[in-house]
């Protein structure tokens, strides 16, 4: 692991060169790094919070110096809150007791007598992973990355720099003792190099981008590398007039204020017009008793209007702008919009939802297949929340980040998103020109063996 | 279908839309699809022939006027030659007898009583295809997005632009009595849209480019939307010291002359030094015969020197130049190394290689395992011809191209390259709040179901 003094050429060729032997390891060699890892950062646990202290107090300095600071960056930072190191600790653990997903065989193909072709998963190999000011998921993605086989370089938030430092000068540390080599994570602690970086395709396979819309829009315009994850998060829920009013409150506000900066918060409301007086009010007297400011189109905003708490809220029920319905607010704000049915509902998703998650509220199992058939989403869900999607909660046990790519890894991803194949052919000597049709060739023989 | 006077935002739009509607079509609806082009093309098949004449009396008429035309261009552009029209149909049936892509469950899984999760294969959505002066491939690559359930912009070479406008009015006039929308298959015929398609990532999902080195790098760094396919296919065989002499002969010399101009053909033979008096000399005598030029590094053309064949064709063994062992030649030459063993072979491969298709010819099963698995390639064989390397050959049907991709889909890319998946939950109303730890909070289950 180079901290500094590393171009960015040297830091993504030693990646490079680092995944060619790392993608060879057994299992064994890459849980045993794991276990390294997991004992240095044990060890060096007041060193580490030592070096999180300090970037704790240069935040706030700055927030005392006038300069903006949310609340929530410093929490993200703090590595000395209750139970955050032993999470991180745990975290490394319970990704070294996932199953391996390297050299899983996935297709095997007798092309004819002693010529067989297998299909099997291998890493992808440098995956260049930029993400926010929180130190702990350094291990995290450092664990992720040796566990799947693959070469990360890892640029966190600035904020977090000496923690950064300190965490990966023990996972170097931890990995000179194991077969890993020291070059598979990089740490790249200065801004300026991800640029360079981004321009190097011929060592970097895959960019991972956390964070704002802004950074990964700028930076897939900025690559030839492809990129993985979301801009944004425009989740909607489609509220038909059949579903159950109690369920269709707890999930409409669930979705709206579980969490409301995560990128799976609900963002806009599509109420059937035939709802709009049956379960539409008690859905939005639930929100607004949340303290959701709603932005209603004027159908549901006069269907409000006629309810008996309307006139509590009036300053938090608002008109809404065409542009509310293209608005990720990350915020207790919520659009909504009357539609006729579920064909407009679709059509509205399709056009105006960031394929992330989107889901209907009703009754009818037949109107949920044909919604969750019809959204062009990386998640489609029938009456549930929203902020399910979620690598923990889908099972994977963690997750590198969210996708809406259309290809390669959709949703959540977790250690299979970070793999990909190759074919090998075993043979005894067969050449192309012996099959086909004609004279003296032969058909393959095409049978489909036994994983 | 629109043939002309459609801008490309208009073309890329409607294919967009379309994509919604087939994504939802059933198997049934899109293979009728499929049976309506082939009665289509066979009805119109004189249409169809007479335009491609035209085509081909047009690039006879350039070649005439002192442009430059190669054989193989003519060659590609004839649909009238022998058992090719038949082909084509042939190709639309095959492709619509294989299996379904779309809506298969890869994974379902309990996460709660009553709240379970699936993730399941679709469409990817719109893709643009941009490919050679092959008048059949019109038809095999509307089939293949038909049957995936994708929506496909086509671009052909421009020479070949009188048969593409006869098959894709058969096809559009064929696909107007089924339930795919016209929309879906979109074909544009000159090349200055292909700027602005590629900056429609709104609406497209992936590009794939079949054709040259420069098409694709063009195109890779012209556009946002991931692009799946090769630039180059630079190929590499590893004749291990211990191979059999006359199977390492007859494998090498498949790769290299089986079909020169291919991405899967050879273009590096690496020779272990101990192989050099040995192995060696017969494999070249073979090339030689063949009319290969061998470009010889310096250690493996003093062991040609003393071979007695090697004064007949004293034109045919040059000293090879640094360049040429970074170079795709696609014509009867090849680039000869010495390397000391194994090791420095896949280094040179993972340095100089395309990561398309390489092999290593030995009698070691163990060093064959350890070149396979440290090779970083889509395709990587024991004692078998690079030319393996085919959609058909692996028998996937047929292939939209191969890819070199580090992310989605390696290697040839059937009709499962063309599928991305999303997840379904259903639910009963389930919220995240009641999951997690602490008060009144209850775990995930998390329990595997089967497929």
């Amino acid at each position: 692991m180079s901290l500094t003094n590393s171009s960015a050429v040297d830091a993504a060729r030693d990646a490079k060169s680092a995944s060619h032997v790392l993608a060879t390891l057994p299992a064994a060699a890459r849980n045993d790094a794991l276990t390294a890892i997991y004992a240095g950062l044990e060890a060096g646990r007041d060193e580490i919070l030592a070096a999180n202290a300090r970037d704790l107090e240069a935040a706030r300095q700055q927030a005392a110096d006038g300069q903006p600071l949310s609340q929530s960056l410093v929490s993200r930072l703090d590595l000395g809150r209750k139970g955050k190191f032993e999470d991180m600790l745990k975290g490394i653990l319970d990704v070294r007791e996932l199953e391996d997903p390297v050299g899983k065989v996935t297709l095997r193909t007798r092309l004819d007598e002693g010529l067989d072709l297998e299909r099997v998963t291998c890493p992808i190999g440098v995956l260049l992973i930029i993400f926010e000011a929180r130190p702990e998921v350094i291990a995290n993605i450092a664990s992720l990355a040796v566990k799947s086989g693959n070469s990360a370089i890892l640029k966190g938030g600035k904020e977090s720099t000496e923690s950064f430092k300190a965490i990966s000068k023990v996972i170097s540390e931890a990995l000179t003792k194991t077969q890993v080599p020291n070059g598979a994570i990089q740490l790249v602690t200065t801004r300026d190099v991800i640029p360079q970086l981004l321009d190097l395709d011929q060592y970097i396979d895959l960019v991972i981008p956390r964070g704002g819309n802004e950074l990964v829009r700028y930076i897939k315009s900025s690559t030839k590398i492809p990129v993985l994850g979301h801009a944004d998060g425009l989740c909607s829920m489609f509220l038909e007039q059949s579903a159950d009013p109690k369920m269709a409150a707890e999930v409409i506000v669930d979705s709206k204020t579980n969490y409301p900066a995560a990128c799976n918060s609900l963002e806009t409301l599509l109420v059937q017009e035939s709802a709009l007086d049956t379960l539409f009010p008690a859905a939005a007297q639930a929100l607004l008793a949340k303290g959701v400011m709603l932005r209603c189109d004027p159908k549901s905003k006069a269907a409000l209007a006629k309810a008996s708490f309307a006139s509590q809220h009036g300053d938090k029920i608002v008109d809404a702008k065409d542009a509310d319905f293209d608005t990720e607010f990350l915020a207790l704000e919520l659009a909504v919009k009357t539609v006729s049915g579920l064909e407009e509902a679709v059509a509205h998703v399709n056009t105006h939802g960031s394929k992330h998650t989107d889901a209907i509220l009703t009754a009818s199992q037949e109107l949920a297949e044909r919604f969750m058939n019809s959204v062009d989403a990386a998640g489609t869900y029938w009456n549930a929340s929203t902020r399910m999607a979620d690598g923990m909660r889908y099972g994977f046990g963690t997750e590198v980040g969210i996708s809406t790519n259309k290809i390669h890894s959709r949703g959540p991803v977790g250690l299979e998103g970070l793999m990909i194949y190759k074919y090998k052919i075993r043979g005894r000597g067969q050449v192309a020109g012996s099959y086909g049709e004609g004279d003296g060739k032969k058909p393959f023989l095409h049978e489909r063996l036994p994983l």
